[in-house]
Protein backbone atom coordinates (compact mmCIF):
# COMPACT_ATOMS: atom_id res chain seq x y z
CA UNK A 1 0.00 0.00 0.00
CA UNK A 2 1.49 3.10 -1.05
CA UNK A 3 0.65 7.17 0.09
CA UNK A 4 -1.70 7.34 -2.33
CA UNK A 5 -3.63 4.08 -2.37
CA UNK A 6 -3.61 4.97 1.90
CA UNK A 7 -4.52 8.66 0.82
CA UNK A 8 -7.84 6.84 -0.88
CA UNK A 9 -8.46 4.71 1.66
CA UNK A 10 -8.76 7.62 4.22
CA UNK A 11 -11.18 9.42 1.97
CA UNK A 12 -13.36 5.84 1.89
CA UNK A 13 -13.50 5.54 5.45
CA UNK A 14 -14.27 9.43 5.60
CA UNK A 15 -17.03 9.76 3.39
CA UNK A 16 -18.08 6.27 4.22
CA UNK A 17 -22.16 6.38 4.69
CA UNK A 18 -23.05 2.67 4.57
CA UNK A 19 -21.18 1.29 7.48
CA UNK A 20 -21.55 1.57 11.20
CA UNK A 21 -18.85 2.05 13.63
CA UNK A 22 -17.62 -1.28 14.43
CA UNK A 23 -17.76 -2.28 10.67
CA UNK A 24 -15.99 0.77 9.80
CA UNK A 25 -13.40 0.49 12.55
CA UNK A 26 -12.70 -3.14 10.95
CA UNK A 27 -11.68 -2.05 7.84
CA UNK A 28 -9.12 0.23 9.33
CA UNK A 29 -7.58 -2.35 11.12
CA UNK A 30 -7.86 -4.40 7.54
CA UNK A 31 -6.14 -1.03 5.79
CA UNK A 32 -3.36 -1.13 9.02
CA UNK A 33 -2.66 -5.01 8.55
CA UNK A 34 -1.87 -4.51 4.82
CA UNK A 35 -0.04 -1.25 5.22
CA UNK A 36 2.12 -3.61 8.11
CA UNK A 37 2.74 -6.05 5.36
CA UNK A 38 3.86 -3.43 2.72
CA UNK A 39 5.00 -0.08 3.83
CA UNK A 40 8.53 1.18 3.38
CA UNK A 41 10.86 0.56 6.78
CA UNK A 42 14.50 0.07 7.06
CA UNK A 43 13.98 -0.96 10.57
CA UNK A 44 11.84 -2.49 13.38
CA UNK A 45 11.74 0.96 14.78
CA UNK A 46 11.00 2.83 11.86
CA UNK A 47 8.58 0.38 10.99
CA UNK A 48 6.34 1.28 14.03
CA UNK A 49 7.24 4.67 13.78
CA UNK A 50 5.16 4.97 10.53
CA UNK A 51 2.36 2.35 11.25
CA UNK A 52 1.52 4.62 14.36
CA UNK A 53 1.26 7.37 12.52
CA UNK A 54 -0.89 5.94 10.03
CA UNK A 55 -3.15 4.74 12.64
CA UNK A 56 -3.56 7.68 14.41
CA UNK A 57 -4.09 9.63 10.99
CA UNK A 58 -7.20 6.74 10.39
CA UNK A 59 -8.52 7.28 13.61
CA UNK A 60 -9.10 10.93 13.12
CA UNK A 61 -11.24 10.19 10.46
CA UNK A 62 -14.54 9.22 11.85
CA UNK A 63 -14.26 11.44 14.94
CA UNK A 64 -18.09 10.35 16.36
CA UNK A 65 -17.26 6.88 16.11
CA UNK A 66 -15.43 5.31 19.12
CA UNK A 67 -14.56 2.03 17.79
CA UNK A 68 -12.32 3.75 15.48
CA UNK A 69 -10.56 5.41 18.20
CA UNK A 70 -10.19 2.40 20.28
CA UNK A 71 -9.43 -0.66 18.13
CA UNK A 72 -6.49 1.53 16.18
CA UNK A 73 -5.45 2.08 19.85
CA UNK A 74 -5.21 -0.81 21.03
CA UNK A 75 -3.11 -1.79 17.93
CA UNK A 76 -0.91 1.05 18.19
CA UNK A 77 -0.23 0.25 21.72
CA UNK A 78 0.61 -3.38 20.80
CA UNK A 79 3.48 -1.88 18.19
CA UNK A 80 5.65 -2.54 20.49
CA UNK A 81 8.45 -5.30 19.22
CA UNK A 82 11.12 -7.31 21.44
CA UNK A 83 14.55 -5.99 20.32
CA UNK A 84 15.88 -8.64 18.89
CA UNK A 85 12.47 -9.09 16.22
CA UNK A 86 13.48 -8.62 12.96
CA UNK A 87 11.25 -6.90 10.36
CA UNK A 88 9.58 -9.74 8.91
CA UNK A 89 8.41 -10.91 12.12
CA UNK A 90 7.13 -7.51 13.50
CA UNK A 91 5.57 -6.94 10.54
CA UNK A 92 3.70 -10.62 10.90
CA UNK A 93 3.06 -9.86 14.38
CA UNK A 94 1.53 -6.32 13.55
CA UNK A 95 -0.85 -8.05 11.05
CA UNK A 96 -1.56 -10.97 13.20
CA UNK A 97 -2.87 -7.90 15.95
CA UNK A 98 -5.15 -6.66 13.91
CA UNK A 99 -6.56 -10.04 12.58
CA UNK A 100 -6.78 -10.08 16.79
CA UNK A 101 -8.49 -7.09 17.02
CA UNK A 102 -11.27 -7.82 13.71
CA UNK A 103 -12.23 -11.10 15.23
CA UNK A 104 -12.73 -9.80 18.96
CA UNK A 105 -15.22 -6.52 17.79
CA UNK A 106 -17.04 -9.16 16.11
CA UNK A 107 -16.96 -11.31 18.50
CA UNK A 108 -17.92 -8.66 20.99
CA UNK A 109 -20.92 -7.48 18.86
CA UNK A 110 -22.50 -11.05 18.20
CA UNK A 111 -21.96 -11.72 21.96
CA UNK A 112 -23.88 -7.95 23.09
CA UNK A 113 -26.62 -8.84 20.37
CA UNK A 114 -27.18 -12.12 22.44
CA UNK A 115 -27.25 -10.06 25.74
CA UNK A 116 -29.83 -7.86 24.17
CA UNK A 117 -31.66 -10.64 23.01
CA UNK A 118 -32.15 -12.24 26.30
CA UNK A 119 -32.98 -9.24 27.72
CA UNK A 120 -35.93 -8.40 25.17
CA UNK A 121 -37.29 -11.70 25.22
CA UNK A 122 -39.69 -13.11 22.91
CA UNK A 123 -42.80 -11.88 21.62
CA UNK A 124 -41.90 -8.15 21.92
CA UNK A 125 -42.58 -5.21 19.65
CA UNK A 126 -39.32 -3.40 19.40
CA UNK A 127 -38.77 0.39 18.14
CA UNK A 128 -35.25 1.42 16.81
CA UNK A 129 -34.12 4.09 14.62
CA UNK A 130 -31.78 4.12 11.80
CA UNK A 131 -29.56 1.06 11.14
CA UNK A 132 -27.28 -0.61 13.52
CA UNK A 133 -25.88 -3.91 13.17
CA UNK A 134 -26.18 -4.50 16.52
CA UNK A 135 -29.60 -4.34 16.11
CA UNK A 136 -30.01 -6.23 12.90
CA UNK A 137 -27.97 -8.99 14.92
CA UNK A 138 -30.74 -9.10 17.63
CA UNK A 139 -33.36 -9.23 14.86
CA UNK A 140 -31.78 -12.28 13.69
CA UNK A 141 -31.80 -13.74 17.11
CA UNK A 142 -35.25 -13.00 17.61
CA UNK A 143 -36.45 -13.28 14.60
CA UNK A 144 -39.73 -16.10 14.29
CA UNK A 145 -39.91 -15.61 17.98
CA UNK A 146 -42.76 -13.42 17.70
CA UNK A 147 -40.52 -10.07 17.40
CA UNK A 148 -42.44 -6.98 16.01
CA UNK A 149 -40.49 -3.99 14.35
CA UNK A 150 -41.68 -0.16 14.10
CA UNK A 151 -38.36 1.32 11.90
CA UNK A 152 -37.63 4.98 11.15
CA UNK A 153 -37.27 5.68 7.16
CA UNK A 154 -33.79 7.66 8.92
CA UNK A 155 -33.59 10.99 6.83
CA UNK A 156 -31.45 12.06 4.96
CA UNK A 157 -30.06 8.43 3.43
CA UNK A 158 -32.58 6.57 4.26
CA UNK A 159 -30.80 4.03 6.27
CA UNK A 160 -33.84 2.08 7.81
CA UNK A 161 -34.70 1.33 4.28
CA UNK A 162 -32.36 -1.01 4.26
CA UNK A 163 -33.44 -2.30 7.61
CA UNK A 164 -37.13 -2.58 6.22
CA UNK A 165 -35.67 -4.94 3.16
CA UNK A 166 -33.76 -7.21 6.16
CA UNK A 167 -36.78 -7.07 8.04
CA UNK A 168 -39.03 -8.18 4.68
CA UNK A 169 -36.72 -10.99 3.59
CA UNK A 170 -36.53 -12.54 7.16
CA UNK A 171 -40.39 -11.91 7.33
CA UNK A 172 -40.28 -10.14 11.04
CA UNK A 173 -43.64 -7.92 10.63
CA UNK A 174 -42.38 -4.39 10.72
CA UNK A 175 -43.95 -0.77 10.71
CA UNK A 176 -41.82 1.38 8.63
CA UNK A 177 -42.55 5.55 9.63
CA UNK A 178 -41.34 8.94 8.86
CA UNK A 179 -38.46 10.04 11.50
CA UNK A 180 -41.72 12.60 12.70
CA UNK A 181 -43.86 9.93 13.91
CA UNK A 182 -41.33 8.36 16.15
CA UNK A 183 -43.20 10.01 19.03
CA UNK A 184 -46.74 8.83 17.92
CA UNK A 185 -45.89 5.02 17.56
CA UNK A 186 -43.26 4.52 20.42
CA UNK A 187 -46.17 4.28 22.74
CA UNK A 188 -46.52 0.93 20.77
CA UNK A 189 -43.49 -0.66 21.62
CA UNK A 190 -41.96 -2.55 24.47
CA UNK A 191 -38.86 -1.43 23.90
CA UNK A 192 -36.44 0.65 22.64
CA UNK A 193 -33.17 -0.59 21.03
CA UNK A 194 -30.14 1.48 19.37
CA UNK A 195 -26.77 1.11 18.71
CA UNK A 196 -24.07 3.88 19.24
CA UNK A 197 -21.05 5.03 17.61
CA UNK A 198 -19.56 5.91 20.51
CA UNK A 199 -20.59 6.27 24.35
CA UNK A 200 -18.76 8.57 26.75
CA UNK A 201 -18.33 7.93 30.26
CA UNK A 202 -21.02 9.30 32.04
CA UNK A 203 -23.32 6.90 29.83
CA UNK A 204 -24.54 9.73 27.12
CA UNK A 205 -24.86 7.87 23.65
CA UNK A 206 -23.87 8.97 20.62
CA UNK A 207 -25.69 7.64 17.42
CA UNK A 208 -27.80 8.80 14.49
CA UNK A 209 -29.52 12.24 14.92
CA UNK A 210 -33.12 11.22 15.60
CA UNK A 211 -31.95 9.21 18.19
CA UNK A 212 -32.30 11.71 21.11
CA UNK A 213 -35.82 12.56 19.82
CA UNK A 214 -36.79 8.96 20.31
CA UNK A 215 -35.50 8.96 23.52
CA UNK A 216 -37.12 11.87 24.49
CA UNK A 217 -40.31 10.28 23.24
CA UNK A 218 -39.81 6.86 24.89
CA UNK A 219 -39.58 8.44 28.54
CA UNK A 220 -42.75 10.12 28.25
CA UNK A 221 -44.35 7.32 27.19
CA UNK A 222 -42.65 5.31 30.03
CA UNK A 223 -40.94 2.71 27.19
CA UNK A 224 -37.91 1.44 28.39
CA UNK A 225 -34.97 2.97 25.94
CA UNK A 226 -31.82 0.61 25.80
CA UNK A 227 -28.58 0.85 24.16
CA UNK A 228 -26.93 -1.71 22.86
CA UNK A 229 -23.03 -1.75 21.59
CA UNK A 230 -20.13 -3.42 22.61
CA UNK A 231 -17.68 -1.71 25.25
CA UNK A 232 -14.89 -0.51 22.07
CA UNK A 233 -17.49 1.75 21.85
CA UNK A 234 -17.23 3.27 25.08
CA UNK A 235 -15.23 6.01 25.41
CA UNK A 236 -12.84 6.42 28.33
CA UNK A 237 -13.61 8.60 31.22
CA UNK A 238 -11.44 12.53 30.76
CA UNK A 239 -12.09 11.62 27.09
CA UNK A 240 -13.69 14.98 26.13
CA UNK A 241 -17.43 14.31 24.23
CA UNK A 242 -16.62 14.01 20.47
CA UNK A 243 -17.28 16.32 17.30
CA UNK A 244 -20.40 15.41 16.22
CA UNK A 245 -20.26 14.87 12.82
CA UNK A 246 -21.65 17.30 9.73
CA UNK A 247 -22.37 15.58 6.17
CA UNK A 248 -23.25 17.62 3.12
CA UNK A 249 -25.73 19.44 3.14
CA UNK A 250 -26.63 18.60 -0.85
CA UNK A 251 -27.59 14.95 1.00
CA UNK A 252 -31.25 17.02 1.79
CA UNK A 253 -31.69 17.92 -2.04
CA UNK A 254 -32.84 20.92 -1.69
CA UNK A 255 -32.65 24.02 -4.20
CA UNK A 256 -30.32 26.72 -3.19
CA UNK A 257 -32.43 29.33 -1.21
CA UNK A 258 -30.28 32.23 -0.78
CA UNK A 259 -30.11 33.00 2.95
CA UNK A 260 -31.07 30.01 3.57
CA UNK A 261 -28.54 27.27 5.79
CA UNK A 262 -29.18 23.75 5.25
CA UNK A 263 -27.62 22.19 8.20
CA UNK A 264 -27.07 18.26 7.92
CA UNK A 265 -25.35 17.01 11.69
CA UNK A 266 -25.38 13.50 11.55
CA UNK A 267 -25.20 12.26 15.01
CA UNK A 268 -26.76 13.76 18.57
CA UNK A 269 -25.97 12.83 21.75
CA UNK A 270 -28.93 11.44 23.74
CA UNK A 271 -27.99 12.15 27.75
CA UNK A 272 -27.36 9.35 29.94
CA UNK A 273 -30.24 10.25 31.99
CA UNK A 274 -32.99 8.86 29.14
CA UNK A 275 -31.38 5.70 28.73
CA UNK A 276 -32.90 2.82 30.44
CA UNK A 277 -29.66 -0.15 30.27
CA UNK A 278 -27.07 0.00 28.14
CA UNK A 279 -25.93 -3.58 27.27
CA UNK A 280 -22.45 -4.59 26.26
CA UNK A 281 -20.89 -8.01 25.06
CA UNK A 282 -20.17 -8.83 29.32
CA UNK A 283 -24.11 -8.12 30.47
CA UNK A 284 -26.44 -5.27 31.18
CA UNK A 285 -25.49 -2.36 33.38
CA UNK A 286 -28.68 -0.67 34.45
CA UNK A 287 -28.50 3.40 35.87
CA UNK A 288 -28.41 1.91 39.91
CA UNK A 289 -24.80 0.51 39.34
CA UNK A 290 -23.63 2.55 36.47
CA UNK A 291 -22.22 3.70 33.96
CA UNK B 1 -73.32 23.88 -8.32
CA UNK B 2 -74.52 20.18 -9.09
CA UNK B 3 -73.70 16.99 -7.15
CA UNK B 4 -70.68 15.90 -9.51
CA UNK B 5 -68.81 19.17 -8.45
CA UNK B 6 -70.03 19.29 -5.26
CA UNK B 7 -68.64 15.29 -4.96
CA UNK B 8 -65.58 16.41 -6.28
CA UNK B 9 -65.39 19.55 -4.04
CA UNK B 10 -65.27 17.54 -1.31
CA UNK B 11 -62.53 14.93 -2.69
CA UNK B 12 -60.35 18.09 -3.44
CA UNK B 13 -60.60 18.97 0.66
CA UNK B 14 -60.32 15.96 1.56
CA UNK B 15 -57.04 15.13 -0.13
CA UNK B 16 -55.54 18.65 -0.27
CA UNK B 17 -51.95 18.55 0.92
CA UNK B 18 -50.87 22.32 0.56
CA UNK B 19 -53.46 24.62 2.78
CA UNK B 20 -53.61 24.47 6.12
CA UNK B 21 -56.94 24.07 7.95
CA UNK B 22 -58.05 27.70 8.15
CA UNK B 23 -57.30 28.18 4.70
CA UNK B 24 -59.16 24.70 4.17
CA UNK B 25 -62.33 25.76 6.19
CA UNK B 26 -62.80 29.19 3.99
CA UNK B 27 -62.61 27.29 0.84
CA UNK B 28 -65.16 24.86 2.49
CA UNK B 29 -67.37 27.87 3.12
CA UNK B 30 -66.52 29.08 -0.52
CA UNK B 31 -68.30 26.13 -1.96
CA UNK B 32 -71.00 26.42 0.14
CA UNK B 33 -71.93 30.02 -1.08
CA UNK B 34 -72.37 28.62 -4.11
CA UNK B 35 -74.37 26.07 -3.25
CA UNK B 36 -76.35 28.46 -1.60
CA UNK B 37 -76.64 30.29 -4.63
CA UNK B 38 -77.36 27.63 -7.17
CA UNK B 39 -78.95 24.36 -5.22
CA UNK B 40 -82.30 23.58 -6.27
CA UNK B 41 -84.69 23.79 -3.75
CA UNK B 42 -88.74 24.38 -3.92
CA UNK B 43 -89.08 26.16 -0.89
CA UNK B 44 -86.84 28.08 1.80
CA UNK B 45 -86.72 25.00 4.43
CA UNK B 46 -86.03 22.46 1.55
CA UNK B 47 -83.05 24.79 1.09
CA UNK B 48 -82.07 25.44 4.42
CA UNK B 49 -82.21 21.44 4.90
CA UNK B 50 -80.05 20.91 1.66
CA UNK B 51 -77.31 23.48 2.79
CA UNK B 52 -76.99 21.54 6.10
CA UNK B 53 -77.00 18.41 4.76
CA UNK B 54 -73.87 19.14 2.22
CA UNK B 55 -72.20 21.51 5.39
CA UNK B 56 -72.44 18.49 7.63
CA UNK B 57 -70.76 16.20 4.71
CA UNK B 58 -67.89 18.79 3.71
CA UNK B 59 -67.32 19.37 7.78
CA UNK B 60 -66.37 15.53 8.13
CA UNK B 61 -63.56 15.64 5.20
CA UNK B 62 -60.99 16.57 7.82
CA UNK B 63 -61.59 15.38 11.45
CA UNK B 64 -58.18 16.51 12.65
CA UNK B 65 -59.33 19.98 11.71
CA UNK B 66 -61.28 22.16 14.05
CA UNK B 67 -61.88 25.28 12.19
CA UNK B 68 -63.57 23.25 9.01
CA UNK B 69 -66.20 21.84 12.11
CA UNK B 70 -66.23 25.21 13.81
CA UNK B 71 -66.69 27.61 10.82
CA UNK B 72 -69.19 25.46 9.13
CA UNK B 73 -71.24 24.66 12.04
CA UNK B 74 -71.49 28.63 12.86
CA UNK B 75 -72.62 28.47 8.93
CA UNK B 76 -75.20 26.27 9.84
CA UNK B 77 -76.63 28.24 12.74
CA UNK B 78 -77.31 30.68 10.65
CA UNK B 79 -79.19 29.22 8.20
CA UNK B 80 -82.38 30.07 10.10
CA UNK B 81 -84.78 32.35 8.10
CA UNK B 82 -87.72 34.40 8.67
CA UNK B 83 -91.27 32.85 8.28
CA UNK B 84 -91.73 35.44 5.32
CA UNK B 85 -88.27 35.12 3.97
CA UNK B 86 -88.44 34.13 0.18
CA UNK B 87 -86.34 32.19 -1.43
CA UNK B 88 -83.88 34.17 -3.29
CA UNK B 89 -83.50 36.81 0.35
CA UNK B 90 -82.04 33.10 2.11
CA UNK B 91 -80.02 32.18 -0.72
CA UNK B 92 -78.55 35.86 -0.46
CA UNK B 93 -78.41 35.74 3.50
CA UNK B 94 -76.48 32.12 3.23
CA UNK B 95 -73.82 33.84 0.96
CA UNK B 96 -73.34 36.65 3.45
CA UNK B 97 -72.89 34.42 6.46
CA UNK B 98 -70.55 32.93 4.59
CA UNK B 99 -68.56 35.73 3.25
CA UNK B 100 -68.67 37.12 6.59
CA UNK B 101 -67.20 33.76 8.34
CA UNK B 102 -64.17 34.07 5.69
CA UNK B 103 -63.48 37.81 6.58
CA UNK B 104 -63.57 36.70 10.40
CA UNK B 105 -61.19 34.30 9.93
CA UNK B 106 -59.08 36.08 7.87
CA UNK B 107 -59.08 38.72 10.29
CA UNK B 108 -58.77 36.58 12.87
CA UNK B 109 -55.68 34.60 11.85
CA UNK B 110 -53.78 37.88 10.99
CA UNK B 111 -55.13 39.39 14.82
CA UNK B 112 -53.44 36.18 16.21
CA UNK B 113 -50.12 36.89 14.31
CA UNK B 114 -49.53 40.41 15.48
CA UNK B 115 -50.38 38.54 19.09
CA UNK B 116 -47.38 36.23 18.44
CA UNK B 117 -45.26 38.91 17.18
CA UNK B 118 -45.86 41.04 20.10
CA UNK B 119 -44.89 38.25 22.28
CA UNK B 120 -41.60 37.13 20.87
CA UNK B 121 -40.86 40.95 19.60
CA UNK B 122 -37.36 41.81 17.87
CA UNK B 123 -34.14 40.03 17.61
CA UNK B 124 -35.29 36.12 18.06
CA UNK B 125 -34.21 32.73 16.82
CA UNK B 126 -37.80 30.98 16.45
CA UNK B 127 -37.95 27.21 15.55
CA UNK B 128 -41.26 26.31 13.92
CA UNK B 129 -42.13 22.63 12.41
CA UNK B 130 -43.92 22.48 8.50
CA UNK B 131 -45.50 25.47 7.52
CA UNK B 132 -48.48 27.33 9.00
CA UNK B 133 -49.86 30.34 7.21
CA UNK B 134 -50.30 32.08 10.96
CA UNK B 135 -46.47 31.29 11.59
CA UNK B 136 -45.61 32.92 8.06
CA UNK B 137 -47.24 35.77 8.72
CA UNK B 138 -45.50 36.37 12.12
CA UNK B 139 -42.37 35.98 9.98
CA UNK B 140 -43.68 38.89 7.55
CA UNK B 141 -44.34 40.69 10.56
CA UNK B 142 -40.93 40.30 12.36
CA UNK B 143 -39.20 40.04 9.09
CA UNK B 144 -36.58 43.00 9.19
CA UNK B 145 -36.52 43.19 12.48
CA UNK B 146 -33.51 40.59 13.13
CA UNK B 147 -35.85 37.37 13.19
CA UNK B 148 -34.17 34.18 12.73
CA UNK B 149 -35.58 31.42 11.97
CA UNK B 150 -35.01 27.64 11.86
CA UNK B 151 -37.26 25.44 10.38
CA UNK B 152 -37.36 21.42 9.32
CA UNK B 153 -38.31 20.38 6.13
CA UNK B 154 -41.27 18.13 7.31
CA UNK B 155 -41.41 14.57 5.23
CA UNK B 156 -43.27 13.56 3.65
CA UNK B 157 -44.18 16.04 1.70
CA UNK B 158 -41.65 18.54 2.73
CA UNK B 159 -44.13 21.55 3.42
CA UNK B 160 -40.83 23.23 5.21
CA UNK B 161 -39.35 23.77 1.87
CA UNK B 162 -42.02 26.34 0.82
CA UNK B 163 -41.38 28.22 3.77
CA UNK B 164 -38.00 28.28 3.16
CA UNK B 165 -38.42 30.02 -0.38
CA UNK B 166 -40.70 32.71 1.67
CA UNK B 167 -38.17 32.79 3.86
CA UNK B 168 -35.56 33.42 1.61
CA UNK B 169 -37.68 35.71 -0.62
CA UNK B 170 -38.64 37.59 2.48
CA UNK B 171 -34.52 37.84 3.57
CA UNK B 172 -34.98 36.20 6.62
CA UNK B 173 -31.97 34.58 7.72
CA UNK B 174 -32.94 30.30 8.40
CA UNK B 175 -31.46 27.29 9.06
CA UNK B 176 -33.27 24.34 6.93
CA UNK B 177 -32.56 21.27 8.82
CA UNK B 178 -34.54 16.96 8.76
CA UNK B 179 -37.02 16.78 11.29
CA UNK B 180 -34.97 14.24 13.13
CA UNK B 181 -32.24 17.28 13.83
CA UNK B 182 -34.58 18.81 15.64
CA UNK B 183 -33.43 18.05 18.98
CA UNK B 184 -30.14 19.16 18.20
CA UNK B 185 -31.17 22.92 16.27
CA UNK B 186 -33.72 23.82 19.53
CA UNK B 187 -31.62 24.62 21.70
CA UNK B 188 -30.08 27.30 19.69
CA UNK B 189 -33.77 28.96 19.64
CA UNK B 190 -35.17 31.31 22.25
CA UNK B 191 -38.68 29.91 21.34
CA UNK B 192 -40.35 27.62 19.30
CA UNK B 193 -43.88 28.72 17.47
CA UNK B 194 -46.21 26.71 15.54
CA UNK B 195 -49.79 26.92 14.49
CA UNK B 196 -52.20 23.77 14.49
CA UNK B 197 -54.75 22.21 12.65
CA UNK B 198 -57.17 21.91 15.99
CA UNK B 199 -56.98 22.73 19.82
CA UNK B 200 -58.77 20.57 22.46
CA UNK B 201 -60.04 22.02 25.16
CA UNK B 202 -57.87 20.89 27.51
CA UNK B 203 -55.04 22.30 25.72
CA UNK B 204 -53.55 19.79 23.77
CA UNK B 205 -52.88 20.58 20.24
CA UNK B 206 -53.25 18.72 16.67
CA UNK B 207 -50.89 19.71 14.69
CA UNK B 208 -48.33 18.25 11.88
CA UNK B 209 -46.88 14.96 12.96
CA UNK B 210 -43.17 15.91 14.70
CA UNK B 211 -44.88 18.70 16.93
CA UNK B 212 -44.98 16.35 19.84
CA UNK B 213 -41.22 15.73 19.32
CA UNK B 214 -40.58 19.29 19.22
CA UNK B 215 -42.76 19.94 22.35
CA UNK B 216 -40.58 17.07 24.00
CA UNK B 217 -37.10 18.51 23.11
CA UNK B 218 -38.12 22.22 23.70
CA UNK B 219 -39.46 21.27 27.52
CA UNK B 220 -36.07 19.66 27.39
CA UNK B 221 -34.18 22.33 26.43
CA UNK B 222 -35.73 24.63 28.68
CA UNK B 223 -37.39 26.65 25.33
CA UNK B 224 -40.46 28.24 25.67
CA UNK B 225 -43.15 26.41 22.94
CA UNK B 226 -45.97 28.48 21.59
CA UNK B 227 -48.24 27.48 20.14
CA UNK B 228 -50.33 30.39 17.72
CA UNK B 229 -54.38 30.12 16.38
CA UNK B 230 -56.95 31.63 15.88
CA UNK B 231 -60.04 30.46 18.39
CA UNK B 232 -61.40 28.95 15.72
CA UNK B 233 -59.31 26.15 15.82
CA UNK B 234 -60.35 25.38 19.21
CA UNK B 235 -62.48 22.24 19.71
CA UNK B 236 -65.51 22.62 22.69
CA UNK B 237 -65.36 20.91 25.92
CA UNK B 238 -66.94 17.69 25.66
CA UNK B 239 -65.77 16.94 21.71
CA UNK B 240 -63.45 13.71 21.65
CA UNK B 241 -59.93 14.17 20.60
CA UNK B 242 -59.98 14.43 16.64
CA UNK B 243 -59.22 11.12 14.53
CA UNK B 244 -55.53 11.78 13.86
CA UNK B 245 -55.17 11.83 9.56
CA UNK B 246 -53.94 9.13 8.54
CA UNK B 247 -52.33 9.52 4.38
CA UNK B 248 -51.33 7.22 1.26
CA UNK B 249 -48.49 5.46 2.29
CA UNK B 250 -46.81 6.38 -0.68
CA UNK B 251 -46.38 9.37 -0.15
CA UNK B 252 -43.29 7.99 1.72
CA UNK B 253 -41.97 6.51 -2.07
CA UNK B 254 -40.88 2.98 -0.59
CA UNK B 255 -40.79 0.07 -2.58
CA UNK B 256 -43.28 -2.46 -1.61
CA UNK B 257 -41.45 -4.94 0.90
CA UNK B 258 -43.52 -8.21 2.13
CA UNK B 259 -44.18 -7.73 5.44
CA UNK B 260 -43.27 -4.42 6.20
CA UNK B 261 -46.64 -1.93 6.66
CA UNK B 262 -45.76 1.71 6.27
CA UNK B 263 -47.57 4.19 8.18
CA UNK B 264 -48.11 7.85 7.48
CA UNK B 265 -49.99 9.20 10.35
CA UNK B 266 -50.25 12.59 9.46
CA UNK B 267 -51.14 14.60 12.60
CA UNK B 268 -50.08 14.17 16.26
CA UNK B 269 -51.23 15.05 19.57
CA UNK B 270 -49.12 17.49 21.90
CA UNK B 271 -50.55 17.19 25.64
CA UNK B 272 -51.55 20.73 26.65
CA UNK B 273 -48.30 20.19 29.69
CA UNK B 274 -45.99 20.81 27.07
CA UNK B 275 -47.42 24.07 26.10
CA UNK B 276 -46.26 27.46 27.47
CA UNK B 277 -48.65 29.25 26.07
CA UNK B 278 -51.45 29.34 23.72
CA UNK B 279 -51.76 32.57 21.25
CA UNK B 280 -55.26 33.36 19.98
CA UNK B 281 -56.46 36.56 18.36
CA UNK B 282 -57.59 37.83 21.68
CA UNK B 283 -54.68 37.53 23.68
CA UNK B 284 -52.33 35.12 25.17
CA UNK B 285 -53.10 32.16 27.48
CA UNK B 286 -50.40 31.44 30.01
CA UNK B 287 -51.29 27.71 31.94
CA UNK B 288 -51.96 29.69 35.20
CA UNK B 289 -54.65 30.85 33.77
CA UNK B 290 -56.25 28.14 31.29
CA UNK B 291 -56.62 26.70 29.14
Amino acid sequence: MNLTQFNLALVEIREDRTHGASELARRCLLILAEAARAEPAGSVVELQKRLSALSAELAQTRPSMAPVQNLLRRWREALTFAEEADLATARRMAVERAEVLIAASRQAVLDCAVRAADLLGCGRTVMTHSLSSTVVEVCRLLGGQGLRMIITESRPLMEGRRLAEQLSIWGTPTTFITDAQMGLFVAEADAVLVGADSVLADGAVVNKTGTGLLALAARDRGVPFYVCCESFKWRAPGQPPPELEEMAPAELETPDWPGVTVRNVYFDLTPGRLVSAWIDETGVRWPETGP
